[in-house]
């Protein structure tokens, strides 16, 4: 078993970096850091933020280990550092306050998802995992909407856990596929860890497993009476469909297509199903399914029930990362707080807190994003409410949207769902196109722009000529 | 933190065929399953095998825990199975045999990288944990290996975990691209955990805490005066350069181009740094690169000596899934071992336990691969030796390309490096070209084609009619 403890899932240079500043006396001034996606990656009109519990998990349980510590001593690239860095690693603590977007949260570029403020060495340190975990669950819970949409009411189960990058990632995938508008999914752990339905037929191997495949489908309906989802492509799906209605009739709860042309298969099993009085007996499919292959099964009137949605669900397969950054806003210097900027041409960042505001327009629909400083005041008249909230303070847990010690995970993973169909619900139609041309309108403030452009001028102004 | 025990990662289907087995009484009889790819991504001409050590330490460790039982217990599916099964499960271990081509070995479509022998009802609940796996680090490693190769010979960093699908698969991503050829990797628990080389260097809210740039580099160059990589591209890189040469000289160990046209920066920063005598002091260059990049640099003639590789790398990002699959080839019936295939037209498989054989040719060139039956007699004659070894004996690891409990894990891992840069060596020229339309060699042996069509014929008989 690979046993894990988080602290030092992170880049080296966040060490050498919190090694830098450590040693120049500079740790503990208070930075702010914002997590943001500069550009939609291709297809993708909006995200829905995912991830931020486990984000949180980590931040207030993040320990580095007596183990951890003696690796770090041994590294080479510490060879000319104090013990006293070490010291500090061994009583290491994220003590910061974070904001964030709940999760189920539609999200757009540019926006802050998530913001931290902390000594500048904690908030450096964490960056890596942060980035990683509210990336992918991003990634997959955008790509999981995109699914749903297109299957236009029908029940969509993620089934991609052997094509994840590694189990953890078949665990979350199903976690943010889940918050993205999926029933379910085919991930037992998920199930157990995060309460989500899980779902499951059996494999062509159980079938082959019996001389022939009616044998199959008796050892199986004996178990399974209330719910199997009987697999019928193992030979010759019709046949075996035909057998089926003939030696089982309505007790079968369901049968799944997993090979072949979906779209004609579903039709002449649903023909075959009603002729025996099955009308109850639903149908499911299944084979290397995405969102633009489940529009085009339904436009030619597939009589599909449900579909598992595998690979191409759990590695977001045509936009496989998410670019979210982790970029300095702020840092304290003599007790004040100083903005921060980036400069780079095509890399260029806001400076200081924000906050993202979202207007309704009469109709309830959204109409625009408004970027702004946290403290500019409050966005008069208009329907605007604010995005971010406060998630955690001095290092704990607080606020509605993450799930204090103790309390029911599922309730919340539900409200996080519940919260991206809601918003999907409020965006503006032509969004939720699989192919859209329109982007949503996000601006930064006034002050933001003044603000940045008064940075820009003084960076300039600092640096040593060549 | 998110505690994981490994006995619920799977898909529920492999826990509902491991009750249907059990409660027909069929949950004992000997399976063999192979695990292999059918067809290679796009664009990809090898492979490279990766994902073993996970694998193996997974079925020695493999149970079920109390609290997971209560789950499956209380799960509606599994409502009607009998308390025996769930007995079982508390007592569940993977007491099985398996055949593995060791990590680093290289291998092509067809061909089992991983044999299974064991109990059906074992064999099947592994299934998905070891899909996952060895899909995921199979890919990896086959991307790394290219990755590598455009580099012609300068190292190669993997640095995307911050892009991988979460922080576990940053960390194998990290394994399985030191196994393909890269020197080492930006991810700490990766050096923690499996001893590779971790590199870092500083990011850009390093420079922008500091109030002018040249002060975050004596900042950072002070504690780092032996290995520091200075990243020179927050503000202007060529004035960055001017001025380390200027005040720094030769002292300076390496500089990071991050952003920009990174061929012609790199010429005209090897320039600055020669005219100042610091022809040691390294290039290194990041910033969204891949190997067609990487390749089209170096024809270019870009003055770059080590390359950092992030998102493309760690996410395979051009094909980020690996559609391994693990299927059914023999089952024990009446105590004797019976084949068994797939039909499926486009995804039919091949029966019995197979050994895969690779014959050089007289220049020491890899020429064609057969897969054949594993008690086929021995080839003869050539220049052929077989790739799959035997790696567990009764749910316990052993063979040489495994660690046994206690030994260094690294020592394994960089000979499964070594093995791939050596089979790599002896690969035809044309395979190793990134757009490769060459296809090698594989056939299946005149006997398993045989058995293959004798095992058609018997299954379409024993069929009944609808």
């Amino acid at each position: 078993m690979l046993e894990r403890a988080f602290g030092l899932a992170t880049d080296l240079y966040e060490l050498t970096m919190a090694a830098g500043y450590f040693e120049n006396g500079l740790q503990n001034r208070t930075a702010i850091f914002e997590l943001f996606v500069r550009r939609l990656p291709q297809r993708r009109s909006f995200m829905i933020v995912a991830g931020l519990e486990q984000a949180l998990d980590y931040l207030s349980t993040l320990r580095i280990t007596s183990d951890q510590l003696e690796y770090l001593r041994k590294h080479p690239t510490f060879s000319r550092v104090s013990p006293g860095f070490f010291d500090y690693l061994a009583e290491f603590r994220f003590t910061g306050d974070a904001w964030a977007m709940p999760e189920g949260t539609v999200a757009f570029a540019m926006e802050p998802m998530l913001r931290i403020t902390a000594p500048i060495i904690e908030a450096q340190i964490v960056e890596t995992f942060l980035l990683s975990t509210i990336n992918f669950q991003t990634m997959i819970a955008s790509k999981a909407a995109r699914v749903v949409t297109a299957a236009q009411g029908r029940s969509v189960i993620e089934f991609g856990t052997r094509r994840a990058h590694g189990t953890e990632a078949g665990l979350l995938a199903a976690r943010s596929a889940y918050i993205g508008g999926c029933v379910g999914t085919s991930n037992v752990e998920a199930g157990h860890l995060f309460g989500i339905p899980t779902f499951g037929t059996l494999a062509h191997s159980f079938v082959m497993s019996f001389e022939n495949e009616d044998d199959a489908f008796r050892a199986f309906l004996k178990v399974f009476p209330d719910n199997a989802t009987v697999l019928v492509d193992t030979y010759d799906t019709i046949a075996a469909v035909r057998r089926l209605a003939r030696d089982f009739g309505p007790a079968i709860p369901a049968v799944r297509l997993d090979s072949g042309d979906l779209c004609e298969l579903s039709k002449e099993v649903r023909r075959i199903l009603d002729e025996a009085g099955m009308t109850n007996t639903k149908i499911f499919a299944s084979s290397d399914l995405n969102e633009y292959r489940i529009a085009d099964l339904l436009s030619r009137g597939a009589r599909i029930d449900s579909f598992g949605v595998g690979t191409e669900l759990a590695t977001s397969f045509d936009a496989p990362a998410l670019s979210g950054v982790y970029k300095l806003a702020g840092l304290e210097e003599q007790g004040q707080m100083s903005m921060r900027i980036k400069l780079s041409r095509d890399k260029a960042t806001y400076p200081g807190a924000k906050q993202v505001w979202r207007q309704k327009d009469e109709t309830g629909k959204y109409r625009q994003d408004l970027i702004r400083l946290e403290d500019e005041a409050n966005i008069q008249p208009g329907d605007w409410h604010p995005l971010l909230e406060q998630v955690m303070k001095l290092g704990e847990a607080v606020g509605p949207s993450v799930p204090a010690a103790g309390e029911d995970r599922f309730a919340r993973l539900a409200e996080a769902r519940e919260r991206a169909q809601n918003q999907l619900s409020h965006l503006p139609d032509d969004l939720l196109t699989l192919d859209s041309d329109s982007k949503y309108p996000v601006e930064f403030s006034e002050r933001l722009n003044q603000e940045r452009e008064k940075l820009e001028h003084r960076i300039i102004a600092m640096q040593e000529p060549a």
